[in-house]
């Protein structure tokens, strides 16, 4: 497939890559920013583009890999070459397409992509929506190309999905964060948490976070939760999502919430 | 060496078993129930016991891993025979037994294990505290016949990664439960969001964690983040959670806190 890309981001460089190495043709990458589309057109093989009055008709699909924000009126100006367009958002609708175009369609990573860390695209999941059903099916042959995980997701789900993600990956990075500083503050090395970490996510790969929970909240082990809080004493910030934290499991566990 | 094991929980099974691969041997396992001793008892070779009256004075070491409200009256039961013993506590002080034998440390196993899931234990960080320098090392020497990351912690370091441990693993997991349950009320399956929970605990391997944020949060995206608190509104308690997490997040980042 040719395929045209505007942006130049995270999810943007790791799609061109993966397109590239599956032999899809990557014809032109856009951005605002020249040095960043140059960066990424280079590594594809692709021409790098600053005005979009400079896009090709040379393609079969124009893949929107912007801030949300954007997409609109990007697409706006994308509708008049009568091509495929589809977007990457997890958070926005198809209907910001088809406003102006029926050939539309969203093709959603689901994985928390940095520039500067590889993944296995293979084991990306794809949450893939079309306008139409042939749409769809052309859309799943080319995930299927990149990735083994791939997936039919409505724009209602692929919302709930995009929030799940910030519970699920957003969240706890930024509690590594707290820990890793609570522990620097003690001059202890990260290094020390690292394996705990590591295991925690690998434990709900093939067992269910309710199955696996552990520590003193779901103990209900109110003495080692009034030490740490006391431990918090002058952190009223962690303290508070301690504290937050800590009722949401107790909570759960008492009501015998089914999870 | 010769040890003990007071306990048949998470921790006293995974030490037990890798105690017994490296060559030592386990003399009795003590539960106060029968059943659960026998079963431990079984795997690794030992006596099982459910009367610490019928302790044998034949081991080199007690190692007490039982709910630390009752590591107390059990050190102090087992003073009296005047060997090496040691908890493996995180949130209890060495001085808990230090009140009973001046020969006493602590073998902490930084690290959540469950009996039904396997681990690499030579992966597994082991956090060693000695009453003297001769007990340090005897325990350290244990410590490195069974796994590659040994680490000399004294009691105040160990509390606070007891603390840490809760933010890095125990929080994070509660929330790979929410996302669960906001995928499964929307008819969506948890294997969706396995890949995105591993390769969040993947990046902070070789990342630090403020290096790899990503969300709405981080960006100050505050369109996406109203967005998602009006799916949430018939979820009070996951709303409350959202918010402080998301604040904390955002609070950070515009501090520029170096984290």
């Amino acid at each position: 497939m040719r395929i045209t890309i505007i942006g130049s981001g995270n999810v943007a460089t790791h799609l061109a890559a993966a397109f590239k190495n599956a032999g899809h043709r990557i014809m032109q990458i856009y951005s605002r920013d020249m040095h960043n589309a140059a960066l990424l057109a280079y590594h594809v093989g692709a021409e790098a583009i600053n005005d979009l009055n400079s896009i090709s008709q040379e393609t079969d699909l124009f893949i929107i890999s912007v801030k949300d924000d954007v997409i609109v009126p990007i697409a706006q100006e994308l509708a008049k070459h009568g091509k495929l367009i589809v977007h990457t958002s997890g958070a926005t609708d198809l209907e910001a397409l088809l406003a102006f175009t029926p050939r539309a369609g969203v093709f959603y990573p689901l994985q928390t992509l940095s520039k500067n860390k590889e993944v296995n695209f293979l084991t990306v999941p794809l949450c893939i929506e079309g306008a139409a059903e042939n749409i769809t099916k052309e859309l799943e042959e080319l995930a299927r190309s990149v990735s083994n995980n791939v997936y039919r997701v409505n724009s209602g789900q692929r919302k709930i999905l995009h929030l799940a993600a910030v519970f699920a990956c957003n969240f706890p990075n930024y509690l590594y964060g707290v820990a890793r500083e609570l522990l620097t503050a003690h001059q202890m090395d990260f290094e020390l948490l690292r394996p705990l970490i590591l295991e925690t996510a690998q434990k709900v790969q093939d067992h269910l976070p309710v199955e696996v929970q552990t520590g003193p909240a779901i103990r209900n082990d109110q003495a080692t939760m009034k030490a740490h809080l006391r431990m918090l004493e002058d952190e009223p910030a962690l303290k508070l999502i301690y504290n937050v934290l800590s009722q949401a499991i107790i909570k759960n566990d008492i009501a015998g919430h089914e999870r």
